[in-house]
């Protein structure tokens, strides 16, 4: 109990927030890098591209040294997207798909089966996915009653990936706190990545991974929208790194031990063209083949589990009559896959390349994706976009 | 060789062909004996009470005794459900069920997919699916040039249950013609039930089954609009068989040696309530409790694929910008999802209703499902209507 | 913050811990009242006939009157049942359905892809399921270290029904301490039904609800196998309910104003028999007959989720090597399907007869289902079994 | 009339059988051309490098110049895979996946409910599905009589892809005999690629496809364990083919006029590993990433269908009793996924390589994936091997 409190304490001075607006990104992204990418990115190349979507990350970081479970190190934090930005708890229409179910994303089962996602995309880690669902729902109580009738309830959506490698996952670090912070502090504009909000202690194909996020903006002739992808990413082998179609995970063997492929990715789509629930699933589903560009194979215990959103059509959630809705036909939607296949591979990169080398549990290490080796190996390939 | 042609020869002198429109009703239906049902049933009870719908039946009857493998004795048949009638090719909005998939719908794969119902639902036995498939596209060619481009192909909706024991289903009798003829003479109005159509020759319950058909008008609060069930009912043991919650199927054992229960069950679901694809699939789960009302327990070798369509929001399908939709709220669904379930116990009640002693291959004989027996049971735990 | 402390002071003085094995069970049963059924029970006629099975139950009852959020009335509990009992952590084969999916059941994603259930099921209210679902994580890690590797991450099965016209739903009184409770207390032997547990609080049919549970015990030829099913009843409209097939809920209709349909139901089946996962999909399936036999129509608010395991093949999970298993041919699968209809019709009824009138948040009022009755009714169609 | 039986004389002059053991392969695959992939092939690299899967084709190439529907020209066939061999009925255990549902696969329905696949899988043109369907099941009749009790019905597995484009489809060229011929001619031994059986009329990432395999071995550590995998190969845009992760479809651009995206593709998965039916669905839905690893987006107009089977556990289906099992543990696939991975990947690329300019309806010409600028674009991205 004592340990606890030294815990809380620990937090309290560590405690680090990083909202989307706050903070600035100097940092370089992979188009930054000159790694190639296909389509045309929205104007912050993020899934706040998509008009009204806001990003809000609550991090969590203290401690070092030996794992002390309740204690420390902690390395994570909570990740929340809201389709239709703070000011709206109307409901959009939503779709998801699991490539391998090797993980969580409650609510799922009344995404199915209404065509709707009612509120927030959480993700965590994976042991505090509960507390940031329950917490979800006394947030959304706090803003004002639910229903006049008093017959509501919710049925949050909340995703995890797994950071036991540099965080004492078993410490149940993630309070209800860290949960209203990220809902309170979600913006639009740009959008932290890397080591923040829910993606704070994980790994990617062996390099430090988290937060990524990507868009693509749609011409006039296909509709002139915007898809978004936001990914949490804790997925992969070193091995099998693929970038921009480059081998650049055997290429970097030398520069870093592989890891056992124990992770997951979490991606959420976001877009502002008008697709209906089962549509929706389509675009969930084409998330896959961006993850496969990078390379992954999705092995057996990596949670990959993706939910897909349309901003269009307000106000059909709640209507107590017939409602008048707009749809793209599936003819059209081809351009809607690309864009989705496309943000989801760049997505992956971006959170990569914004991974810094970080140290948790028992000083474990995972070293952030080498920049220059990067650029080397794609001018090797002949990949190298730029300069 | 010579056999199939006489087969042929036979068929040509025994062909029966019952179209929907011209087949009159002398026959009882099961309000019509005293069967309680809940809820209020279209003008026809029938799923044609659905605008627009149509059903045409093709039914070939040929032979007596022995079978002849190609020969006969033949008791099949193919029934069509045009969901906008032979005047239209627009595609309708469907979602699809397999409660046990021992059974074929072809076609699903793309009504899952696109969220849309492209062409008419056939029903047949189970060896003839390939055939009837395939005349759907000739038939389909007929009507015209398919589009101006030339890129277009049909993936046809045909279901099935299994006639072998009245049917020389492995002389596959069902032709080309066959599938035409149901195409050709669907009717709206009142549809011939019992021995007809894909339904020929159907066991369920252990007596005679086959095609069966109910409705039912919701009022002007839920909106008017009409759920439609038409089934081809080969499903069930005889011990399982509850009427209106009675225990029919026991009481009835020592009238009627049981069968096994080799069957299987098609049902579609009509509507004309705008549903989307989603909300259709769970109509064609709730075809399911009204199966179940009835007894059945769904087993093994049960083939029960449920199909739901609307015919609301038309012209949608091949549309080349964005198109312009009506929605149900899914708080207004309760009283579509009660309409199927008791429009789906009724139109089975009543495939039972319409069965005749049927003799087939070998001389296997099926009784219909005696009325007066029925009614005496029913009187029996006082729940006959009427009378 | 002052009425949450006098909400855990009232917590501890009223806490009510009821575990299957303390319970006594004097209260009839259906069976007792005359209702008849179709199949063998288990000596039990309890989930609990399943060897090995072990069910827990932690009730929380306190305050009275209006509802304060957050001080009370408290209604609400959390029941667990655990495959294997506390004394294992061998996961089962497992497989799960949605018949409509407005609720939560956590895990599932992992149960479909993995084909296995690791660890409890537990069920509890709507908006505790992120409390319990952490705790069986925490009570899992003070179970004794994961695994050697320290790889090791939980995905626990939580489900809810809401019993917020009862309980101060949204006061979240469900704690960490009654989820260890309830797993703690689990126990073989005779399960406490009704008001108990995460069924405290339930409402089904109009009626007062909560846990109900049934088993069937098959003969030699099918392998003296026994099916066990545990729900948690807080389903459909009065005015639907039919028991034995009589319509028990339009009779009552004098002796009870009805409620809305805002209901959901969890159902859990057990089985000895040697099922793979996706046979224990057939099963899950099963469950949805049982409920229609019943009359509900599982309404657009209702989330009817099922989940089914078997107890067979031990050791099969952590397996380093490949493993040899046994399973039940599909051929042989009917006698379990029809053991699943038949327990899950009993066992909602069971929780309807053990239902006993309760009083909860700003008085209301959800009275138990009258046992005279109810055996006048059976009475009158003919139905009562016995004296 | 007359066109037809000018048609049947066309066929019989320029019937062309090729099945895979007379062929003789002195054309080089992709790996020759230099190539680069992951992973180590069986001595095959083909789908028969699984022990006891045979593959047979028919070939239907006839006629040249302007299309005359029902005459021709024809470009079209049937393939088939026979999971144990012609000698053996015994099912396998299968499962499916639909990345893109826009295609047919009959039989999926049974697939997914029992877990087995009970015969073929035979490719075929989107047309010719039913007559193929029907066929299958008369061949199987005629190998014997099906079962002493005379209950037998078959559902079988029969895919497609479109090729209009090159092949009068409309026509319905495929007849009962050319199945007959596929399954009689089907072998061990290599397997011809390119324009042979159902992929003769294939066009794929703008240039000529058809039929492609590939096989992955694996270690002694895995458990020398084969996977398998063979294509019908008619999707993708040009724009869109990365050939080893090089850009090569825009590269090409200057060479090939492209297509649209109306294609689909077919992939089977066969593995002699002993996975239960939950286990193969896993695999059949990694073969998503070997198809993404191409660079397809999988289009809206696309039939992606992907089935995997086990020749491990024989003799399980029919059993009359329990029945002893061997499963993989899952925590043993990871090799699994990426062999599947791996080999959709190889299999896509030779049946491009394979590929030969073909002339067909209204003199629509493709033309056969370049090698020797395939190896120059290669080497300009530092990615050719040998040579």
């Amino acid at each position: 109990m004592r340990t606890l409190c030294v815990g809380r304490l620990a937090l309290a001075v560590w405690f680090v927030a990083l909202n989307a607006a706050a903070q600035p990104q100097p940092q370089p992204r992979a188009r930054d890098l000159g790694v190639p990418f296909d389509g045309i990115p929205g104007p912050l190349n993020a899934i706040t591209d998509v008009r009204g979507v806001e990003v809000g990350h609550s991090t969590i970081i203290s401690g070092e040294g030996r794992l002390e479970v309740g204690v420390g190190p902690v390395r994570t934090g909570v990740t929340a997207v809201l389709p239709r930005g703070r000011q709206s708890i109307d409901p959009v229409f939503a779709g998801w798909f699991s490539l391998n179910g090797n993980g969580e994303m409650t609510g799922t089962t009344w995404v199915e089966e209404s065509g709707f996602l009612d509120g927030p995309v959480m993700i965590t880690n994976t042991h505090s996915v509960g507390v940031v669902r329950d917490a979800v729902i006394k947030w959304r109580i706090q803003q004002g009653p639910p229903d006049a009738s008093g017959y509501w309830w919710s049925l949050p959506v909340v995703a995890e990936t797994w950071d036991g490698y540099l965080n004492d996952t078993n410490g149940f670090h993630v309070k209800e706190q860290h949960v209203f912070e990220a809902l309170s502090s979600a913006r639009s504009g740009p959008v932290a990545e890397g080591s923040v909000g829910g993606g704070t202690g994980m790994v990617c194909h062996g390099f430090k991974g988290g937060i990524g996020t990507a868009s693509r903006a749609l011409g006039e002739k296909p509709g002139a929208y915007t898809v978004g992808v936001l990914v949490q990413a804790n997925h992969g082998l070193q091995s099998q790194l693929r970038v921009a179609g480059v081998p650049v995970g055997t290429e970097l063997i030398a520069a870093n031990p592989s890891h056992r492929d124990t992770g997951s990715i979490i991606i959420i789509v976001a877009t502002d063209a008008p697709l209906l629930p089962h549509q929706l699933k389509r675009l969930a589903r084409r998330a896959s083949l961006g993850l496969a560009r990078n390379g992954a194979t999705s092995g057996n215990t990596s949670g990959d589990i993706f939910i897909a959103f349309s901003t269009a059509n307000p106000g059909v959630f709640g209507a107590s009559r017939n409602v008048a809705l707009t749809m793209t036909p599936n003819d059209r939607m081809n351009p809607l896959f690309d864009a989705t296949v496309q943000a989801a591979e760049e997505a992956i990169i971006n959170a990569l390349v914004a991974g810094r080398t970080m140290t948790g549990v028992d000083n474990h290490t995972v070293i952030g994706l080498p920049h220059d080796k990067l650029r080397e190996i794609l001018k090797k390939y002949n990949r190298l976009v730029g300069r």
